[in-house]
């Protein structure tokens, strides 16, 4: 019974076992099988305290960095660390810059929950986008939680963007970001709408973040089938607990998806079909569509979340950057 | 262990409750809610011999036959049932039919796993195609087994093309079909490109059934999840086995998944989180990109195989079928 006072039936599914499928490359069958051999998260050992997030954040973290020399042997780069208004940031130089579009600039914001992924961990995504382009990538270390909850990644996503484009032409300017990045790119545009101030030329929000609220009906059909965020009721509650605050997780800049997303620039939306946020990037699009927006939406068979960024070797990897690569060359200006 | 002395990992996926989910219109989550509530088939009774199956046809064409009266009511319509090249065919006139696209046509290829939905029951998605789109559609009643196996419905398809091309320009001609009509759509293109013959100027396989040998992963990912086609285990492989006959299931004019899609004309594919059979769409909308043909994915919240058909009233069918009107617009010419 819901609150309308209707009676739903619920549907009742069976234990399942999943194989790797013979569908996928042999790298992608090869990352689907490691995932599925990896420790799962306990169901109570989420973190309660600010040092405990702390702790956790330093494990996993730990194991981003771990793959940083294998990324950067396969995709050649420089890295340097600067602040732009404040915020700490990397700029992503791929050993290959296309002259061509030397006016141009994307900004990345990368995944994690708003918890993790900070620091030297922020730039995976941000190496293969520029691999992949040829451009330049400024890698935002936006500030996250505990320490600072929302609107903490929001604000110092926005003082980027208005150094960006003192410099750049904003049109000329794409941003793209996976999850968390991917909800918070999102966000920055609502929140320029709401300033008054242009919008990039394009967008490249990758399995994003878009339901704190544990809505969305993959987040149930696709827990412990997604190999990377295998469950919302675990990491993902809490994440989005420990990031909204006071805000609360409905807010539509926490929440993009209760955002108004007319007037956005041109996007392209990124998943798997494992994926468990495969209805938040579902429902984003179909919001897009529906507010007029021009957006593509981009489904790889099989993967989980983000598993783009962590089988980097696998040709769908390839296919996936490569299709936002050539999204930003058709609408980026300049 | 695979072929190749390989040891892979399985994924344990532990028993789930689904609700319908709030992320939906009510008309969506009401559909969800019924098909819960309706009884499955047993695992162990699949048809085993032609009698058994025309039993079972005729049961669900009686299911199929009884929506008639209020899908004709919602979308009125005329049917001109005819003879085409020797195939059992019906012309569908919307209520309001589009002066403007008059030299166009719509060819609807009907779902039902090459067993079902022949006959009076062949026009539930050629109706709402013709409302939707303004447009005369010709909705073919091919062969199906367990009388007429492959290459029956293939053949059939042909024809009428072969009939429609001497009156219309192919550019000026779409095609259109759900699950196995989606799967049909392909392979008629296949085989015309084999031929020799003119192309259609767009297509729309929506749900296709690309791939009747099992592979695709979410066969096993949707598996009871999908309230219309719950498990290939059953229903789908026999149906498959039935159909292909002699010519086995990984022919490529059964199951077009093996076929090669370059030269295609533009194609928009439709699915949804929930179905059994969005790998085989997903599949095949990658593989279309693969081959440098102009491909769209179209993904719905929550929704099960084919349930923009069933699930008329909600807004998300409009929006489907819409979109593929759109896409018509857009790419047929004259």
């Amino acid at each position: 019974m819901d609150d309308a006072g209707q009676t739903f039936t619920h549907r009742q599914v069976p234990a399942k076992t999943l194989h790797p499928p013979t569908t996928v490359s042999p790298q992608l069958r090869r990352s689907i099988s490691n995932l599925a051999a990896a420790p799962r998260l306990a169901m109570d050992g989420m973190p309660q305290t600010a040092d405990a997030w702390r702790a956790f954040v330093a494990t996993a973290d730990a194991q981003a960095l771990a793959l940083a020399p294998i990324l950067a042997s396969q995709f050649p780069h420089t890295v340097n660390k600067t602040t732009i208004a404040g915020v700490t940031a990397r700029e992503i130089t791929p050993g290959t810059l296309d002259p061509a579009k030397a006016g141009r600039l994307l900004i990345n914001l990368h995944g994690g929950g708003y918890v993790l992924n900070g620091g030297e961990a922020s730039t995976g995504e941000a190496i293969l986008g520029a691999h992949y382009s040829g451009m330049k990538v400024i890698a935002v270390d936006y500030r996250m939680a505990p320490d600072h909850p929302f609107p903490a990644a929001v604000d110092d996503a926005v003082a980027v963007w208005r150094a960006v484009i003192a410099e750049y032409e904003p049109a000329s300017v794409g941003v793209f970001g996976t999850s968390a990045g991917g909800g918070l790119t999102l966000a920055l545009v609502l929140k320029l709408k709401e300033l008054g101030l242009p919008l990039p030329g394009a967008l490249a929000p990758s399995t994003p973040w878009t339901d704190l609220t544990g809505a969305s009906d993959s987040y149930a059909v696709n827990a412990e089938v997604d190999g990377i965020f295998s469950s919302f009721d675990t990491i993902g509650r809490a994440m989005a607990a420990v990031y909204a605050g006071e805000a609360g997780v409905s807010h539509p800049l926490v929440s993009p998806i209760f955002g108004d997303f007319s007037g956005f620039p041109p996007t392209i939306l990124t998943t798997g079909t494992r994926d468990i946020l495969l209805s938040d990037t579902v429902r984003a699009y179909r919001a897009m569509r529906a507010a007029g927006v021009e957006a593509r939406l981009e489904v790889h068979e099989a993967m989980s979340h983000a598993e783009y960024i962590y089988a980097f070797d696998s040709p769908e990897s390839a296919v996936a950057f490569s299709d936002i690569a050539a999204f930003f060359d058709r609408h980026l200006v300049g």
